[in-house]
């Protein structure tokens, strides 16, 4: 159809999971030095300038959702005849003394409010009054217009290698947008495409187009019938899941990246698997100060991961392609190691069957089922899932990146949370350092960072295991050798 | 009820009004030099213990709405257990250089979010990095807690006329939410309470209660019976109607509150003619840019104009009492002197009748309606009402005012949009100045601060005219003495 393109099921998927309460937003914060450039307006123009020629090759970044009349199909992408860039790189300031608690403040604000879908689906801030001279980027863009992985490849795309400042082109834009479909052409263009299809959906289809009312009874039956299985197998509920409601909390903490290599080097595993881990064992002693039994099987917790399934020649496509591994985490173990050992076996177990819960069914479904349909669907099959929090990992550049001239200090992805859910972890590489971002539902969890802290000390009890082991092994099988102790220790940005 | 206490049919009105687009929240920045208290942090929690003991006074600012099941009846207010002043009195800055444009880019974005009805329906902002030192307050509250001037009040009952600080209690409160009544328990006092009720309005109230399928089949007709009837009379469509975003634009404009007296004292009429004057020739200069004939008789517009009708002894209660003036502009005058007279002769014959439009209406049909009913026949009736913008002018103190030691430089108003409406203007005199704000839908009127220009110009027309017309009679009644040019103009606050 001229000048619209669908939704793919699973970014559509992102859209109708979307509630009052729950935002399927994700982001990050890039946090960098002092510019050449200069700071404030001026700062702020150089930036659009950088920005918008890029917006060619990004058409997503101009285009707003299209929705069909009473959802009848997916909706489409349609250029946004009225974008202005001043709408979406967005001027901000933190407060006094502008450290990281100033700045997750501001973050929790901005990731608590949906983004307008009658305008492209993505924000920028440039934020100003870091703590020396430093600045910051916050992005803020819809799940359905990319994946942690494509957006984490578009802001990277705007990062130099190079400090020096690349030249700013000084024209403007000739970006005219295409002529949007009605919403007549749309229903029509679905209707044709209908034609096409097996007889026994064409006529579903043409039934709940004909009988609103009969629609409306199919959806409660499936709503019903679906919640009533989701009950048997849905994941234990605990302090970190229950309502979700609409204002968000977040924190971020940093992890050197050395700690978590030698963890798996003395262990076994990936750094993913020392990841969960760490989690689980922040998890218990977060628990049990909310006076839950971790010991309690009935207190199990499961971890959803999405894990890229896309293949090298993807990598420069928009959109999503996920799977979803489900790993149950061993906070019943008191023993780190022992945490460790089990989430490596529950891992490998899922992954050799090749598990990817969730994705698949929901796009096998999407392809097909009435838009509205698909919304219930969507949100009882991932309740059907069962799962308590979102971990979420994704690789950075171990390279200086820069931006304007100026360094990139560090990075921390923000996630969101789904229905049900209030926690949600994802985490990110970048210069030696692993950077979590927590983020909460912030009446249900509101002690986030208390949270982060547990995790914290759940990674510490590992590395110290860690380092007993390897001095252990080192002791027996080179008794003659002293303890080595000269791993480089990379030093920590200022914590401030 | 225990801990519970019915809304006003009134301030119900404003919470069935919201929508996703129209979000019923009003308010007000405060800018102030700086304190002795100091900045930032110590200041900000200097704020918060000024604040915190005061809300043992006004309960509603701990208390937040309870829906009954089905809306069945007016919702009511309950303490919020979970209530934690933090969450309420937030912390913000400015990007450089901290100036009117970035302050209105600010309050744009914050009365751009719909406030969580989870919590008490209010926020406050202590927003620093203003030039010079200067740092501004700025409250959001729900229209459904208060109307323009209880707002006001209590802002002023926070303030002080004393540039020395008050003294800061160093006390924890001692509050303690009250028990929230069950959904159960509502349901039964609302029909307990119907039962004492006329005949007639209980077996409505039974037979809607009893049959959902009837009761939307009610609501539809309603609506679109109202509908039909809204279509003949409404006002006529402009560039400033429309369907209406969630993006609001904000901007504010400062005249000397003696030019007003000047052409009052000149032309006659009220402050408030002169106001509308003011904004009808400022709507005839901006449609006129927008392709639009200010001649045409069939592109008038009507303003409504909120009026209290709330007497003395009212004063210190919460909630709303408001009659409503719609008021024909006349931009087909091209003729300052004339629109004023027009104007004035139109307020007059309204005054005259005692028209309070809408206001009576809703508040009659408020009384008993299911409250999901009354929803959609408020908004139906406000439709029905016509009026394509909204101009409330509340008189503000002509003393200085401080807070924190901090004296009180200016303050704006913030005010809201009807569905359906694209620009609101909300004006507060201070200390010598008249202070006008602009709210408009972002999209539909990206410019209103040409908007503000041309009602500038449209207030200078008239101050042009009067100066005129009095030179003129001091001439012709006292030829012998030079003309006045002795009254005193008092200096602007410096414009950033």
């Amino acid at each position: 159809m001229k000048g619209a393109q669908k939704l793919t099921p699973m970014d559509a998927s992102f859209l109708h999971l979307e509630t009052r309460n729950t935002h399927m937003h994700i982001g990050g914060v890039a946090i960098f030095e002092p510019s050449p450039i200069g700071s404030g307006e001026a700062l702020y123009e150089a930036i659009v300038r950088v920005i918008e020629p890029r917006l060619d090759v990004m058409p997503r970044y101009r285009q707003r959702v299209a929705f069909l009349p009473l959802s009848l199909d997916t909706p489409v992408w349609i250029d946004d005849p009225e974008f202005n860039i001043s709408s979406h790189v967005l001027r901000a300031a933190l407060p006094a003394p502008g450290g990281d608690r100033q700045l997750q403040h501001f973050i929790s604000r901005v990731f608590s409010r949906q983004l307008d879908r009658r305008r492209p689906l993505w924000e920028m801030y440039v934020i100003e009054g870091l703590s020396e001279g430093r600045w910051a980027l916050l992005f803020k863009t819809h799940h359905a217009m990319v994946d942690g992985i494509s957006n984490l490849e578009l802001v990277t795309a705007l990062l130099d290698t190079d400090p020096q400042p690349r030249d700013i082109p000084d024209v403007r834009t000739t970006w005219q947008a295409r002529g949007a479909p009605t919403p007549t052409d749309l229903l029509l263009s679905s209707l044709r495409e209908r034609l096409t299809r097996p007889q026994r959906l064409l006529r579903s289809a043409r039934q709940t187009a004909s009988n609103p009312t009969r629609l409306a009874k199919a959806l409660r039956d499936t709503a019903s019938g679906l919640a009533t299985v989701a009950q048997t197998i849905r994941a234990p509920r605990s302090v970190i899941n229950g309502p979700t409601g609409t204002s968000r909390a977040y924190v971020f903490t940093r992890f050197p990246l050395d700690d978590f290599k030698l963890v798996k080097q003395v262990f076994g595993g990936t750094i993913n698997d020392v990841v969960l881990a760490a989690v689980a064992g922040g998890v218990r002693h977060y628990l049990a100060t909310h006076d839950v039994d971790p010991n309690d099987e009935k207190n199990a917790l499961q971890a959803l991961c999405p894990v890229s399934i896309r293949d090298e020649s993807e990598r420069a496509a928009l959109g999503n392609r996920l799977a979803l591994l489900l790993v149950k985490l061993p906070i019943d173990e008191a023993n780190s190691e022992a945490r460790l050992a089990r989430v490596r076996a529950t891992v490998d177990r899922l992954k050799a069957r090749k598990q990817a819960v969730g994705a698949d069914f929901l796009l096998n479904l999407a392809g097909f089922a009435p838009s509205t349909l698909h919304a219930m669907v969507a949100r009882a099959s991932l309740r059907q899932i069962g799962f308590n929090l979102v971990v979420t990992n994704v690789p950075g550049p171990q390279f200086p990146l820069y931006f304007c001239g100026a360094r990139l200090v560090e990075a921390f992805p923000v996630a969101f949370l789904y229905e049900g859910q209030r926690l949600a972890i994802a985490i990110f590489s970048y210069m030696g350092w692993l950077n979590f971002g927590y983020l909460s539902d912030a009446r249900g969890v509101p002690d986030v960072d208390l949270f982060a802290r547990y995790v914290e000390k759940g990674f510490k009890e590992l590395v110290r295991a860690a380092k007993r082991r390897r001095d252990f092994e080192q002791q027996v099988s080179t008794p003659r050798r002293p303890t080595s102790r000269s791993r480089p220790h990379r030093k920590a940005p200022a914590r401030r």
